[in-house]
């Protein structure tokens, strides 16, 4: 590949300028990044990417183009493009949800220029180009998103992009997609968010300074409530339907919970408690998070 | 001190074991342990005790007794107890809730022995003896409950006894004790096993293979929902009242987050993931966890 261009150099985008440039996946990275503060990092960073300018000069030159942005921002993204986009171009996009923003460019982007979705699982708590890292791709999947005008050409220039970076790969449709993470990732944010939100009223309530008791579990739902604000605003607002759903499956089985505590209902509980224990051992045999008690945080 | 009796030898009474002996704070450490498996277990790991055969060979001779079983068994126990006890013997036990266990003590225990309860903040989702840790307590919150008829003798004696494993000391009632980890550990770790609950119960529905995309934040809860169950079964029970009204409030905060996200309330939603973002940093200023991006895992 020749030309690359990295739209948002956050905690994604800075980590593909420099996953792309020590696995030589292409022979120039152009940065369009709008935040200053952003750029002003990037420089002193000393990101192995051009920051070009204007959104035109980085996408006349690009072969691919990958939107590392806020979902919100993709709409006026591909206004700008539409002008100076080539036809040779492939866009892709690491956005967490996809329905919505496949609506999006299917309604906004000019007629002729191919977008496939990605979906790299990668990311942390952590925001901005400063916490970027090369190896942030390597051993995690990447969903790639095939609609029915998806070509195979295409979804095999992005299988063979991702691989490089070190990503293992599967194929599925966006409504797929999109159930699949409402539960694995989505909900787990919306609910580590409720809990901490609950946590910090019930402090105001009753004045107690409780999160210094925080290790007894509330500190691990802490760290994916620390996530950033807007790319996740974005994604509950994308993905509300399957959303929704999952939050009232959560709370179905939350109120047995209640209902089981209440009654003392031992079977019923511990049953409970023992089947979601294998939960675990799978995601540890699948290599899914490491297997250190307590995170080896000690 | 000369002996300390430690009853339950599981992944706290081991790491009491171990951090009893490396810093001499008894002359004798006596261990009992119902379970043949853990007893064959401490034998093979050598722990630095001598385990006893019958609760009575270890009570008659100890100073302070140390329950670190699952609060279920602490009636049984005390019954047993009563028998071969001296009134100069102090009683503590680590449980992590404390209404219902002061109950249990003042109903059964034989008049004039006293307990001063004990929650060290400090754990993990491994159990067992082998998984004991000489520094478990070190840094970590020791919660001492004082009740009306909690002498400031026995308190200090475990004041001191926690401060030598390294603890930091809070003094509370059994009420505000039960009230603060209804919030910051008791609901954290339901919400974890409801999710990981519903996340089995959608991939069964839905015949997709989900777990394995787990690592967009189902496996942070994965952790803690991988507790032990008889444990966490006693607490959820013990302290129904105050987690039945946590859940209640989580689940109105819930609503409130479906009700934004349905209605694409940007204002709302944005306040409140703003919001939570700060209790991550506190955690981390309170030295409550490790101030690494996605707990170091990489």
């Amino acid at each position: 590949m020749k030309n690359i261009l990295i739209i948002g150099c956050g905690l994604l985008g800075s980590s593909l300028v420099k996953s792309i440039k020590r696995r030589k996946i292409a022979k120039k990275i152009f940065i369009f990044e709008k935040s200053k503060k952003n750029i002003s990092k990037i420089k002193k960073l000393n990101l192995p990417g051009k920051v070009v300018k204007s959104l035109k000069d980085g996408v006349i030159n690009a072969d691919l183009i990958i939107l590392c942005t806020p979902m919100s921002e993709y709409k006026n993204i591909i206004l700008q493009m539409n002008d100076y986009i080539s036809p040779n171009c492939l866009i892709t996009d690491i956005g967490s949800s996809k329905i919505e923003s496949s609506k999006i460019i299917k309604r906004f982007l000019k007629k002729g220029i191919s977008w496939v979705s990605s979906h790299p699982i990668a990311g942390s708590e952590v925001s901005g180009p400063e916490n970027g890292k090369t190896n942030m791709f390597v051993g995690r999947w990447c969903i790639l998103i095939k609609g029915k005008d998806t070509k195979k050409i295409n979804l095999n220039i992005l299988k063979k992009f991702w691989k490089k970076n070190g990503s293992k790969i599967v194929v599925m449709t966006s409504e797929k997609h999109d159930k699949i993470f409402s539960i694995t990732s989505h909900l787990p944010h919306l609910i580590a968010y409720n809990l901490v939100k609950s946590a910090q009223e019930f402090e105001k309530k009753q004045s107690y300074d409780l999160i210094k008791f925080s290790a007894g579990g509330l500190r691990d739902f802490s760290r994916i409530a620390a996530s950033n604000e807007i790319m996740w605003r974005d994604i509950f607002f994308n993905n509300k339907n399957n959303i929704s759903m999952a939050i009232n499956l959560f709370i179905k089985n939350l109120k047995g919970f209640k209902k089981d505590i209440n009654s003392k209902n031992n079977k019923s509980i511990l049953k409970k408690l023992i089947q979601t224990k294998k939960v675990r051992s799978k995601i540890i045999k699948l290599k899914q998070d490491i297997n250190k008690p307590d995170f080896g945080r000690n």
